[in-house]
Order: C-alpha cells, then structure tokens, then sequence
C-alpha cells in the first residue's frame, strides 16, 4: 500500500503546482496574463462599457486556477513543441505543422476549456479565432518558426471563458451597457 | 405486450415522419430550405470558390434529414411559439421572450447540431450568429411579434453544419480554395 | 433609451432571484437539496472514504448557485409540466411523454450542466443513469402522473457535477482512497 | 501560387489514406473492427434483440470512415506512444503514464467522437467506461508496458457512437426490443 500512495504521490502534482507550471509553459511560449487580459477587455468591453483592465485579469487568473485548463494548456503546448522538435510521426506531424484546417482537435481542447463557463463564451471564442486580436495574432503568425495550431486556439479559449464569467458574475452590468448601445 | 406495443407505436413517429413535420415547422416560421442553403453559401464559398447553390442546398436536405436535428428544432420552435402565446411561466416567459444574453439554453440546442459535424462548424456558427446575414437577420429583428429565440440560433446551426460537411466531404476542394485565396 | 432599460429591467433577474426560483421548483415537482447530496455520496464515496453528508450539500448548493444551471433546470421543468398539462403540440407531446429513448433533448440540457465541472462528470452521470439510485428512482416511477422527462436526467446531472467539484477541489483525498481501495 | 499548392498538398492526406492509416494503427494496439463491433453488440443487443455481428461491423466501419475520428485516434494513440516512450515533458508525462483520474483529456478526446452521433451515445459510452467489456478489459490491464491512457477511452467511443447509429438508423427495431423487453 506505501509503494503504491509513494507512486501515485510522484506524478500527482496538487493543483496548485500545475497552476504554476501552466503560467511558465504560457511565458516560455509568449504569453503573459497581461496579453490574455487585454483580449477579454477586447471583447467584452463593448457590452460593459465601464469594464477596466484589473477585472479582465483578475477573471483570467480564475479561470486559469483550474485544473481542467491546465490539462488542456499543457497537452496542448506539448504537442505544439514536439511538432517543432519534428517528434509526431506522420501524417499527424504535417497536419498540426500545418494548422490543417479539418484538423480540428485544437478546437476540441480549447472547446473543453469554453465549456466550463457555459454556452456564453462560444460567441467570444467565434469572435477572438475570426478577429484575431493582439497576441493571437502574434501566436498566428509563427514568428520565429513557432508552432503554435494549439496555442492560439487556448489562448483565445480562455480569453472568451474570462469573459463569460464576467458577464455572469455581473449580470445587471451586462444589461445597462446593451441597453445604452441600443439607445 | 400489445398495449405496450401499440401505446408506444402510437408515439413513436419514422424519422421520416418528423423530417416532414420539422420542413413544415420550419415553412411556418418563414424558413424555407433555399434560405439555408444561402446562408451555406454565404460563409463557405470564401474556402470553396467553385461552391455551387445545388451542392448548399443538398447537404442542407442532409442535415435536416437527422432525427437528434428534428428533436432539437422542434422543441426550440415549440418554446419560440408558446413564448409567443405567453403560456410559459414567469421568469422564463421573459427571459425567452427578450431573448436575455445570459439565458444560453437557446444555444445549447444549437451547439447539440453543430456537434453532430466536429469542431469545424464552431467557427461558422460563430461567424454567422455576429454578421447576421440573410434570413438570420429576418429573424432576428422580430417582425411581425414573431418571437425566434432559438429559431435564429437553430438555423445558424444548420447552416454552420452543412457548411462543416462539406469542408469534410471534399477536403481537396477546401485546399485548392485556400492557395488561391493565398496566392 | 429608459424605456428600453425598464423593459429589460422588468425580466432581467438577479441570479440571486433565479436561485431561489430554481430551488421552489425543484421543491415543488418533489426535490430537495438532501435529495441530491445523497445521489453524491453514493457516487463519490467510494472514492473518497472520509466524504461527508455535509460536503455533498455544500458542493450541491454551490451548483445550484449558477445561473447556467438554473436556465436549464427552469426550461426542463417547464417542458415537463406543459407536457403533464398536455399544452404541447403533437409530436413532441407524445415524445416526452414516453420520455422516448431517441429523443435526446433531456440529455442535451443535463449536459450543459455537467459540461460546467469539466469531463471528469460524465462518469458519474452515465453511472448514476444506469442505476438509478435514491430520488432518480424516485421520478423515473412517474408515481402519480408525474412527467419528469427532463427532471431525472436533470438532478442526475447536478449530482454529477457536485461529485466533480469534490473531485476536483481535494485531489490528494480522491488519490488516497483510491491507493486504499486498491491495497 | 505552385508552392504553396505543392506544399499543402504533401501534407494534406486525403480521408480514405487517414482512414487506411487509423486501421493500422489500431492493429499496431491491438485493436480490431472485430473487437470493437463486440463492444457494440455487448452494449446494443438488449435494446435489439435481432442484432447481428455483422451488423455492428458494419456501424463501426460507418464510424471509423470519418475524418473527425480518425484526428481524434491518431492524436490519441500518438500521445500514449510518446508516453511509453518517456518522451512527454513533465509532469504531463507522469499524468498520462498513471491515467490520473483528474486528466480528463483523454476522454475529452473520446466525447468528440461521441458527440458525432448525439446525445443517445453518452449512456453507452459511461457503461462501457464502468463494465469495461471485451477488448476495454484487455487495453486497461496495460499488459506489456503498453500506456493506453487514451486508446481505451476512444475505442469505448467509437463502439458507443456505432451503437448510437445503429439505434438512430433503425428507431424501429429499438421500440420492438423494448416493448417485448418489459412485457
């Protein structure tokens, strides 16, 4: 019974220590809370007119504190970093290098990260990969022969789930800014 | 055991069945199948310049020849209509009724047709419900006291499904499209 | 510009307002708060020994506290009353009455529900549908007329999502029942 | 314009190449269309009592003809190679190698499979994840160091989403198989 609790207590990381390790992983690959932030003030701001830069981030770090995002955050960089390292065999190796558009498991983890703040985030999600604003499109671009087909699509998931938990955190100030932009 | 039989067989409609009531549902809401098609034609053609109206209409007739399809659009519409009639109970009556940001069920449904074609069509889906094209906009704007809360967002989901499947079916058509578009 | 924000104002409820409402509902069609902590103690126990009655209570309130969750439960409540009422248009009358193995719909909201916990749910979910345990019983009898189509996949769903909270809020409890189980 | 076409086209396998190259794969693990249409036959005969083998070949083959499947596969399977391999970074290393219960990717991958065929495939898939049957038993032993983290996950999937279609296909043999079940 020790043997097994001791191996099991190896690789169980606490929450904590994998909230950790997903920030390094995201500024190892450029990425800071500042940039994530500056997206959900991007596209939540016009239904929260009065909406500042200090409560997209403190709602990106929440969002970031969860287990969940981490698994998805660090599979998908791994697979981003081995497809640089040119370590997936083929054809997988060529369809992530290229960001193949039928592709779409990229979608399905960042998907997995929007699903946790309700049905809200996917208009965001739709948004931010149409638009792609300030630090995806930097991600997009392969600056520096980056692989980043998972990275960008996270980035922007959790983009849209902070500001998902914004609006439902906030309802009634949701309501006034549609109500003013309609006036 | 023949009660049993015939109690059930009583309910159980073919899929063939509630294919035509949902075409039927659809008409009498002022959709008809040309509008979909269009609305595929609208967001695919960028990726497959050689798209056709037959060949938008037809994976169309595809989608909405699914019975999970039939189940979705015909509880979204039977909500849309008894919110018209205000038979529902406060507050939901109000919250279908103004079509409220936070209420998300609306969406629910329509991701659960999307999901029945991958991750692709998230994107169209997305794209379709912030540019409002064709008879989405129709709907949206709620002439003639129509109520289309889920109606709007269900047809969108045909659409962005149809859409899907056809990038799927002809993923070379899909290549050629995007080196052009590059070139 | 004020009679657009008293329009909305007249349907935009709190969540704290939405809360209360789901709870009197549930209550109504014979559900209490107990009722689910003990669907999640007979879930998660076996996983973690040391689980208490009043942590599954805590972590049932704490999902019941989310305004996605009481969208779905107020709309599948509803669904089931106008059902019982018979004020639904055939066939969808006869489909949720017969809470018809093809339908789906009932699935589709209690998985927006378990969707919010992350994968982790889905287990449970499937396990709980399976047997049935405690108050799911209970209204899968439909003893005294009672449709609970959507109501039993719903509860099913909030005791699922409790057990992935657990879950996922003591990671090192899971891990150590299971090195005792297995020891 | 050539180039860009050329270098799309060396990466972009056609369906019917992804789908010969899933096959393979799957053999490499030790999974057959033969092992998997068991699963469905397992988990669907109860509700069809005339189902037949070759049937539910059938269905799986239907399943495993789709490029949404394949990616989930391929990706899947390569993630559990490299893992067998010690060539993932830690600590994703350590979680996949003991299929910590608190991952959750591998069965998000699985659900994106799932989701293909609606919600009827989720019970199937969470009975198949408990009873763990046939050729599920066999990958979960990790006989001979093989790491199957995700391989049982997507394999349970893929017997579920068959189950599902056969179910969708043919609504009518499910009603007989019920009606005579209860009498």
């Amino acid at each position: 019974m020790i043997i097994l609790i001791k191996n099991k207590g190896a690789v169980m990381e606490s929450t904590k220590d994998l909230e950790k390790y997903t920030y390094n992983l995201l500024a190892e690959r450029g990425v800071t809370l500042e940039d994530i932030a500056e997206l959900v003030l991007y596209v939540q701001k016009p239904y929260m007119p009065n909406l500042t830069i200090e409560e997209c981030r403190e709602h990106v770090a929440s969002v970031l504190s969860k287990r969940e995002v981490h698994n998805a955050i660090i599979t998908g960089i791994e697979l981003d970093k081995l497809t640089e390292q040119n370590k997936l065999s083929q054809p997988l190796q060529g369809i992530v290098e290229n960001d193949e558009s039928l592709y779409g498991i990229d979608e399905i983890l960042a998907f997995s990260i929007v699903n946790l703040y309700g049905s809200i985030g996917f208009t965001n999600y739709g948004y931010l990969d149409k638009v792609k604003p300030g630090i995806i499109k930097k991600l997009d671009s392969k600056a520096g022969g980056h692989c980043n087909t998972f990275l960008d699509d996270l980035v922007g998931a959790v983009a849209a789930a902070a500001a998902g938990k914004l609006a439902h955190n906030e309802p009634h100030r949701v309501r006034h800014a549609l109500a003013e932009e309609k006036a």
